[in-house]
């Protein structure tokens, strides 16, 4: 098992959902944002697919298990105070269950 | 006012705060991670810096207002379910109170 940083436990340990964000490798789209508890970030290191606690189902639920868009870990990083994940994934499939390649595709741009 | 989604209006009417990813929009680094309420995304969207709510001083703090590392906005976009928010920004200097360019900095790969 990777070193998961000790604050980040202590939260878990605290009953914390932590954000996470995935990113796709190759081209740097932020595809989602979901959440994981210890047992989630645990199963995806283990594994080497994202696994997240889902906040509405109340369950854990790898990414793609019935869609088949699954997200394989490239890279994991902590942020500076450990209270967010950073997911470099390859993604299969649109990682938004509308189709799109990304959740965050309601866009408004200040500039070019 | 741009237009800011009903659901997300909903969240922010029961106190929800919002995670809100900031990512370079010239090199698509993820930078940090940060929260938002109604105040924080009215302003952002109002001034064209991004401004937070910080869960640990209780306050709305403008990122860079004392560093002076401030994060311009180029595009905000919310996601499919309208509980996370990703702005692309022009950072000024570090995006990091280490002075790393990322929060993100610690990490582990799982394959190149």
């Amino acid at each position: 098992m990777k070193q998961i940083p000790n604050e980040l436990i202590s939260r878990f340990d605290k009953g914390e959902l932590i954000p996470a964000i995935a990113q796709n490798y190759s081209d740097g789209k932020v595809l989602m944002l979901a959440w994981m508890n210890r047992d989630a970030l645990e199963i995806s290191i283990k594994t080497g697919f994202a696994t997240y606690w889902s906040r509405s189902r109340n369950k854990l639920w790898k990414k793609g298990e019935t869609s088949g868009n699954t997200q394989e870990l490239i890279e994991l990083s902590f942020d500076c105070d450990a209270d967010a994940i950073l997911l470099k994934v390859k993604q299969s499939g649109p990682a938004c269950h509308t189709g799109s390649d990304t959740c965050f595709h309601r866009s408004f741009t200040f500039k070019n």
